[in-house]
Protein backbone atom coordinates (compact mmCIF):
# COMPACT_ATOMS: atom_id res chain seq x y z
CA UNK A 1 0.00 0.00 0.00
CA UNK A 2 2.88 2.82 -1.22
CA UNK A 3 0.15 5.76 -1.06
CA UNK A 4 -1.44 4.71 2.55
CA UNK A 5 2.62 4.45 3.79
CA UNK A 6 3.51 7.54 1.73
CA UNK A 7 0.61 9.63 3.70
CA UNK A 8 1.38 8.32 6.70
CA UNK A 9 5.04 8.62 6.56
CA UNK A 10 4.48 12.56 6.26
CA UNK A 11 2.89 13.19 9.14
CA UNK A 12 4.75 11.19 11.11
CA UNK A 13 8.08 13.12 10.03
CA UNK A 14 6.21 16.61 10.75
CA UNK A 15 5.75 15.08 14.36
CA UNK A 16 9.16 14.06 14.17
CA UNK A 17 10.03 17.75 13.24
CA UNK A 18 7.90 19.36 15.32
CA UNK A 19 8.69 17.66 18.38
CA UNK A 20 13.08 18.19 17.54
CA UNK A 21 11.90 21.94 17.27
CA UNK A 22 10.27 21.95 20.73
CA UNK A 23 13.09 20.39 22.56
CA UNK A 24 15.67 22.48 20.53
CA UNK A 25 13.98 25.69 21.73
CA UNK A 26 13.30 24.46 25.44
CA UNK A 27 17.02 24.09 25.72
CA UNK A 28 17.96 27.17 24.52
CA UNK A 29 15.60 28.62 26.61
CA UNK A 30 16.92 26.12 29.30
CA UNK A 31 20.48 26.94 29.02
CA UNK A 32 19.44 30.84 28.83
CA UNK A 33 17.55 30.28 32.24
CA UNK A 34 19.50 27.91 34.44
CA UNK A 35 23.16 27.69 32.54
CA UNK A 36 24.79 24.74 31.41
CA UNK A 37 24.57 23.08 34.92
CA UNK A 38 21.02 23.84 35.24
CA UNK A 39 20.50 22.28 32.02
CA UNK A 40 19.86 18.44 32.24
CA UNK A 41 17.80 16.56 29.65
CA UNK A 42 15.28 15.65 31.98
CA UNK A 43 14.44 19.98 32.98
CA UNK A 44 14.48 19.98 28.92
CA UNK A 45 12.40 16.87 28.33
CA UNK A 46 9.66 18.19 31.14
CA UNK A 47 9.86 21.77 29.23
CA UNK A 48 9.34 20.72 26.11
CA UNK A 49 6.09 18.17 26.72
CA UNK A 50 8.19 15.89 25.44
CA UNK A 51 8.69 12.02 26.72
CA UNK A 52 11.92 11.20 27.87
CA UNK A 53 11.86 8.47 25.59
CA UNK A 54 11.23 10.08 22.50
CA UNK A 55 13.62 12.64 23.33
CA UNK A 56 16.56 9.80 23.89
CA UNK A 57 15.31 8.55 20.30
CA UNK A 58 15.91 12.21 18.84
CA UNK A 59 19.14 13.30 20.84
CA UNK A 60 20.95 10.24 22.86
CA UNK A 61 22.97 12.37 25.21
CA UNK A 62 23.12 16.02 26.59
CA UNK A 63 26.13 17.22 24.43
CA UNK A 64 24.01 16.36 21.67
CA UNK A 65 20.41 17.95 22.49
CA UNK A 66 22.65 21.08 23.63
CA UNK A 67 24.83 20.91 20.14
CA UNK A 68 21.76 20.72 18.31
CA UNK A 69 20.14 23.13 19.87
CA UNK A 70 22.07 26.18 19.69
CA UNK A 71 22.99 24.89 15.74
CA UNK A 72 19.06 25.21 15.33
CA UNK A 73 19.41 28.59 16.97
CA UNK A 74 21.80 29.90 14.69
CA UNK A 75 20.53 29.14 11.53
CA UNK A 76 16.83 30.63 12.95
CA UNK A 77 18.75 33.60 13.59
CA UNK A 78 20.38 33.73 10.38
CA UNK A 79 17.53 33.77 8.59
CA UNK A 80 16.03 36.35 10.92
CA UNK A 81 18.99 38.53 10.43
CA UNK A 82 18.34 38.29 6.64
CA UNK A 83 14.76 38.91 6.85
CA UNK A 84 15.62 41.98 8.68
CA UNK A 85 18.27 43.37 6.31
CA UNK A 86 16.32 42.63 3.60
CA UNK A 87 13.86 45.48 4.82
CA UNK A 88 17.11 47.75 5.32
CA UNK A 89 18.03 51.19 2.73
CA UNK A 90 20.75 50.71 0.73
CA UNK A 91 23.45 53.68 1.10
CA UNK A 92 25.55 54.77 3.88
CA UNK A 93 22.52 54.43 6.72
CA UNK A 94 22.74 50.52 5.95
CA UNK A 95 26.41 50.38 7.75
CA UNK A 96 24.80 51.60 10.61
CA UNK A 97 21.56 49.53 11.07
CA UNK A 98 23.60 46.63 10.27
CA UNK A 99 25.78 46.62 12.95
CA UNK A 100 22.51 47.31 15.22
CA UNK A 101 21.12 44.14 14.57
CA UNK A 102 24.25 42.61 15.32
CA UNK A 103 24.54 44.03 18.47
CA UNK A 104 21.21 42.83 18.90
CA UNK A 105 21.76 39.45 18.58
CA UNK A 106 25.41 39.65 19.77
CA UNK A 107 23.35 40.19 23.17
CA UNK A 108 20.28 37.93 22.85
CA UNK A 109 19.50 34.38 23.87
CA UNK A 110 21.43 32.50 21.22
CA UNK A 111 24.50 34.50 22.19
CA UNK A 112 24.49 33.67 25.99
CA UNK A 113 23.32 30.02 25.25
CA UNK A 114 26.66 29.78 23.28
CA UNK A 115 28.47 31.43 25.67
CA UNK A 116 27.40 28.97 28.20
CA UNK A 117 28.21 26.05 25.70
CA UNK A 118 31.81 27.46 25.03
CA UNK A 119 32.72 27.87 28.73
CA UNK A 120 31.34 24.36 29.83
CA UNK A 121 33.18 22.87 26.36
CA UNK A 122 36.83 24.52 27.70
CA UNK A 123 36.34 21.32 30.74
CA UNK A 124 33.96 18.78 29.39
CA UNK A 125 35.68 16.90 26.36
CA UNK A 126 32.21 15.00 25.23
CA UNK A 127 30.49 18.77 25.00
CA UNK A 128 33.54 20.03 23.54
CA UNK A 129 34.40 17.46 20.42
CA UNK A 130 30.53 18.06 19.51
CA UNK A 131 30.97 21.53 19.79
CA UNK A 132 34.14 22.38 18.09
CA UNK A 133 33.35 21.58 14.53
CA UNK A 134 29.70 23.66 15.16
CA UNK A 135 31.74 26.52 16.28
CA UNK A 136 33.77 26.79 13.42
CA UNK A 137 30.81 25.87 11.02
CA UNK A 138 28.43 28.95 12.80
CA UNK A 139 31.50 31.36 13.13
CA UNK A 140 31.84 30.97 9.27
CA UNK A 141 28.36 31.38 8.59
CA UNK A 142 27.98 34.50 10.90
CA UNK A 143 31.29 35.97 8.87
CA UNK A 144 29.71 35.38 5.51
CA UNK A 145 26.33 36.73 6.49
CA UNK A 146 27.95 39.70 8.01
CA UNK A 147 30.37 40.44 4.31
CA UNK A 148 26.67 39.65 2.88
CA UNK A 149 24.31 42.21 5.05
CA UNK A 150 27.39 44.98 4.95
CA UNK A 151 27.36 44.31 0.73
CA UNK A 152 31.13 44.63 0.62
CA UNK A 153 33.80 42.79 -0.95
CA UNK A 154 35.73 40.60 0.85
CA UNK A 155 38.13 40.47 -2.26
CA UNK A 156 39.38 44.12 -1.44
CA UNK A 157 42.48 44.77 1.16
CA UNK A 158 41.59 45.64 4.52
CA UNK A 159 37.51 44.10 4.46
CA UNK A 160 37.62 40.88 5.70
CA UNK A 161 40.51 41.84 8.89
CA UNK A 162 37.55 44.71 9.67
CA UNK A 163 34.76 42.44 9.54
CA UNK A 164 36.34 40.12 11.95
CA UNK A 165 37.23 42.52 14.10
CA UNK A 166 34.01 44.28 14.51
CA UNK A 167 32.51 40.28 15.29
CA UNK A 168 35.31 39.90 17.76
CA UNK A 169 34.41 43.23 19.06
CA UNK A 170 30.88 42.26 19.32
CA UNK A 171 31.68 39.01 21.03
CA UNK A 172 33.07 41.20 23.70
CA UNK A 173 30.92 43.98 24.25
CA UNK A 174 28.36 40.41 24.55
CA UNK A 175 30.23 38.83 27.32
CA UNK A 176 30.31 43.04 28.82
CA UNK A 177 26.74 42.51 29.01
CA UNK A 178 26.54 39.24 31.03
CA UNK A 179 26.14 40.85 34.32
CA UNK A 180 24.90 44.30 34.00
CA UNK A 181 22.66 46.25 31.48
CA UNK A 182 25.98 47.68 29.15
CA UNK A 183 23.65 49.30 26.62
CA UNK A 184 24.74 52.53 27.06
CA UNK A 185 28.36 52.27 26.95
CA UNK A 186 27.59 49.58 24.17
CA UNK A 187 25.80 52.00 21.90
CA UNK A 188 28.41 54.71 22.85
CA UNK A 189 30.96 52.72 21.41
CA UNK A 190 29.44 51.21 18.62
CA UNK A 191 28.42 55.05 17.22
CA UNK A 192 31.79 55.28 17.39
CA UNK A 193 32.52 51.80 15.33
CA UNK A 194 30.64 52.63 12.86
CA UNK A 195 32.39 55.59 11.61
CA UNK A 196 35.86 53.73 11.84
CA UNK A 197 34.43 50.99 10.26
CA UNK A 198 32.86 53.44 7.08
CA UNK A 199 36.29 54.61 6.62
CA UNK A 200 37.89 50.95 6.65
CA UNK A 201 34.93 49.77 4.49
CA UNK A 202 34.90 52.47 1.87
CA UNK A 203 37.19 51.77 -1.64
CA UNK B 1 53.86 41.30 77.62
CA UNK B 2 53.54 43.61 74.80
CA UNK B 3 57.39 43.10 73.07
CA UNK B 4 56.36 39.39 72.93
CA UNK B 5 52.68 39.48 71.98
CA UNK B 6 53.61 41.90 68.90
CA UNK B 7 56.57 39.30 67.97
CA UNK B 8 54.01 36.29 67.91
CA UNK B 9 50.90 38.89 66.08
CA UNK B 10 53.50 39.32 63.24
CA UNK B 11 54.42 35.40 62.36
CA UNK B 12 50.87 34.86 62.48
CA UNK B 13 49.48 37.25 60.10
CA UNK B 14 52.16 36.27 57.83
CA UNK B 15 50.97 32.82 58.52
CA UNK B 16 47.48 33.97 57.85
CA UNK B 17 48.46 36.02 54.30
CA UNK B 18 50.81 33.20 53.33
CA UNK B 19 47.27 30.67 53.67
CA UNK B 20 44.87 33.21 51.93
CA UNK B 21 47.29 33.46 49.19
CA UNK B 22 47.75 29.56 48.89
CA UNK B 23 44.42 29.06 48.74
CA UNK B 24 43.59 32.47 46.15
CA UNK B 25 46.04 30.66 43.95
CA UNK B 26 44.80 27.41 44.26
CA UNK B 27 41.31 28.66 43.34
CA UNK B 28 42.51 30.07 40.53
CA UNK B 29 44.00 27.12 39.19
CA UNK B 30 40.66 24.67 40.38
CA UNK B 31 38.80 27.40 37.94
CA UNK B 32 41.00 27.39 34.84
CA UNK B 33 41.27 23.80 35.29
CA UNK B 34 37.94 21.98 36.48
CA UNK B 35 35.56 25.18 35.55
CA UNK B 36 33.00 26.77 37.71
CA UNK B 37 31.05 23.38 38.74
CA UNK B 38 34.00 21.15 39.37
CA UNK B 39 35.48 24.24 41.64
CA UNK B 40 34.41 22.98 45.26
CA UNK B 41 35.47 24.34 48.50
CA UNK B 42 36.71 20.87 49.21
CA UNK B 43 38.81 20.40 46.22
CA UNK B 44 40.12 23.71 46.57
CA UNK B 45 41.63 23.42 50.52
CA UNK B 46 42.79 20.07 49.59
CA UNK B 47 44.95 21.59 46.42
CA UNK B 48 46.36 24.55 48.56
CA UNK B 49 46.92 21.91 51.46
CA UNK B 50 45.04 24.01 53.90
CA UNK B 51 42.64 22.41 56.51
CA UNK B 52 38.62 22.83 55.72
CA UNK B 53 38.62 24.72 59.41
CA UNK B 54 41.14 27.69 58.12
CA UNK B 55 39.51 27.83 54.82
CA UNK B 56 36.61 28.57 56.15
CA UNK B 57 38.23 31.23 58.81
CA UNK B 58 39.28 32.55 55.82
CA UNK B 59 36.27 32.61 52.96
CA UNK B 60 32.78 31.19 54.70
CA UNK B 61 31.65 30.60 51.07
CA UNK B 62 32.59 29.57 47.35
CA UNK B 63 31.19 32.71 46.08
CA UNK B 64 33.74 34.84 49.21
CA UNK B 65 36.67 32.25 48.14
CA UNK B 66 36.28 32.36 44.42
CA UNK B 67 35.58 36.34 44.52
CA UNK B 68 38.74 36.90 46.65
CA UNK B 69 40.69 34.88 43.99
CA UNK B 70 39.88 36.77 41.38
CA UNK B 71 40.40 40.19 43.10
CA UNK B 72 43.94 38.43 43.98
CA UNK B 73 44.74 37.75 40.71
CA UNK B 74 43.49 40.18 38.97
CA UNK B 75 45.84 42.88 41.24
CA UNK B 76 48.83 40.46 40.80
CA UNK B 77 48.27 40.43 36.82
CA UNK B 78 47.74 44.27 37.12
CA UNK B 79 51.29 44.49 38.94
CA UNK B 80 52.74 42.01 36.57
CA UNK B 81 51.79 44.20 33.49
CA UNK B 82 53.24 47.40 35.21
CA UNK B 83 56.34 45.46 35.67
CA UNK B 84 56.78 44.49 31.98
CA UNK B 85 55.41 47.49 30.87
CA UNK B 86 58.20 49.56 32.66
CA UNK B 87 61.14 47.42 30.35
CA UNK B 88 59.25 48.87 26.86
CA UNK B 89 61.04 51.31 24.63
CA UNK B 90 59.26 54.90 24.44
CA UNK B 91 58.47 55.92 21.22
CA UNK B 92 55.91 54.22 18.46
CA UNK B 93 57.22 50.67 19.24
CA UNK B 94 56.03 51.06 22.66
CA UNK B 95 51.74 50.85 21.49
CA UNK B 96 52.46 47.90 19.36
CA UNK B 97 54.35 46.23 22.38
CA UNK B 98 51.44 46.99 25.04
CA UNK B 99 48.80 45.34 23.30
CA UNK B 100 50.68 42.31 22.73
CA UNK B 101 51.29 42.01 26.15
CA UNK B 102 47.35 42.78 26.63
CA UNK B 103 46.54 40.49 24.33
CA UNK B 104 48.61 37.68 26.41
CA UNK B 105 46.73 38.57 29.68
CA UNK B 106 43.36 38.29 27.85
CA UNK B 107 43.81 34.41 26.82
CA UNK B 108 45.72 33.61 30.30
CA UNK B 109 44.74 32.15 33.50
CA UNK B 110 42.96 35.19 34.73
CA UNK B 111 41.05 35.31 32.19
CA UNK B 112 39.51 31.90 31.90
CA UNK B 113 38.98 32.05 35.54
CA UNK B 114 37.31 35.36 35.59
CA UNK B 115 35.04 34.30 32.66
CA UNK B 116 34.05 31.14 34.12
CA UNK B 117 33.05 33.33 37.47
CA UNK B 118 30.89 35.69 34.65
CA UNK B 119 29.30 32.91 33.13
CA UNK B 120 27.78 30.83 36.47
CA UNK B 121 26.86 34.42 38.16
CA UNK B 122 24.82 35.17 35.26
CA UNK B 123 22.40 32.12 37.09
CA UNK B 124 23.42 32.20 40.41
CA UNK B 125 22.18 35.17 42.76
CA UNK B 126 25.06 34.75 45.57
CA UNK B 127 27.95 34.73 43.08
CA UNK B 128 26.32 37.46 41.11
CA UNK B 129 25.82 39.78 43.88
CA UNK B 130 29.42 39.06 45.22
CA UNK B 131 30.92 39.64 41.78
CA UNK B 132 29.40 42.48 40.32
CA UNK B 133 30.95 45.09 42.61
CA UNK B 134 34.41 43.46 42.02
CA UNK B 135 34.05 43.51 37.93
CA UNK B 136 33.23 46.97 37.81
CA UNK B 137 36.40 47.67 39.92
CA UNK B 138 38.71 45.18 37.70
CA UNK B 139 36.80 46.71 35.04
CA UNK B 140 38.03 50.19 35.78
CA UNK B 141 41.25 49.25 37.36
CA UNK B 142 42.02 47.42 33.51
CA UNK B 143 41.24 50.60 31.81
CA UNK B 144 43.43 52.78 33.85
CA UNK B 145 45.91 50.30 33.42
CA UNK B 146 45.68 50.50 29.83
CA UNK B 147 45.87 54.10 29.20
CA UNK B 148 49.01 54.33 32.13
CA UNK B 149 50.53 51.56 29.95
CA UNK B 150 49.90 53.58 26.75
CA UNK B 151 50.90 56.88 28.14
CA UNK B 152 48.13 58.61 26.41
CA UNK B 153 46.12 61.74 27.62
CA UNK B 154 42.62 60.60 28.20
CA UNK B 155 41.29 64.24 28.06
CA UNK B 156 41.54 64.06 24.64
CA UNK B 157 38.77 63.15 22.83
CA UNK B 158 38.44 59.67 21.69
CA UNK B 159 41.73 58.65 22.99
CA UNK B 160 38.94 56.94 26.24
CA UNK B 161 36.88 55.22 23.69
CA UNK B 162 39.82 53.83 21.82
CA UNK B 163 41.06 52.53 24.76
CA UNK B 164 37.49 50.97 25.37
CA UNK B 165 37.42 49.15 22.07
CA UNK B 166 40.36 48.03 22.43
CA UNK B 167 39.83 46.13 25.75
CA UNK B 168 35.96 44.71 24.25
CA UNK B 169 37.95 43.57 21.32
CA UNK B 170 40.48 41.98 23.52
CA UNK B 171 37.71 40.27 25.65
CA UNK B 172 36.18 38.83 22.10
CA UNK B 173 39.70 37.50 21.03
CA UNK B 174 39.82 35.82 24.79
CA UNK B 175 36.63 34.04 24.04
CA UNK B 176 37.50 32.84 20.44
CA UNK B 177 40.34 31.36 22.18
CA UNK B 178 38.78 29.27 24.57
CA UNK B 179 38.47 26.22 22.51
CA UNK B 180 40.93 26.73 19.75
CA UNK B 181 44.44 27.78 19.47
CA UNK B 182 43.09 31.41 18.24
CA UNK B 183 46.69 32.65 17.79
CA UNK B 184 47.50 33.06 14.56
CA UNK B 185 44.11 34.73 13.20
CA UNK B 186 44.48 36.73 16.73
CA UNK B 187 47.94 38.39 15.69
CA UNK B 188 46.88 39.17 12.24
CA UNK B 189 44.00 40.98 13.49
CA UNK B 190 45.98 42.85 16.46
CA UNK B 191 48.44 43.64 13.81
CA UNK B 192 45.43 45.67 11.68
CA UNK B 193 44.13 47.04 15.23
CA UNK B 194 47.19 48.32 16.29
CA UNK B 195 47.60 50.16 13.26
CA UNK B 196 44.34 51.60 13.53
CA UNK B 197 44.70 52.54 17.12
CA UNK B 198 47.78 54.38 16.57
CA UNK B 199 46.09 56.68 14.40
CA UNK B 200 43.18 56.92 16.66
CA UNK B 201 45.61 57.74 19.60
CA UNK B 202 47.71 60.14 17.12
CA UNK B 203 47.06 64.13 18.42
Amino acid sequence: MPVSTASTRVPQQERSRATQARLLEATVDCLVEHGWSGTTTTVVAARAGVSRGAQLHHYPTKAALVTAAVAHLAERRADELRTEAEALPAGPQRLDRVIDLLGVAFTGPLFVAALELWVAARTDRELRDALVPLEATVGREMHRLTVALLGVDERRPGVREAVQATLDLLRGLGVANLLNDDSARRTALLTTWKRQLATLLTP
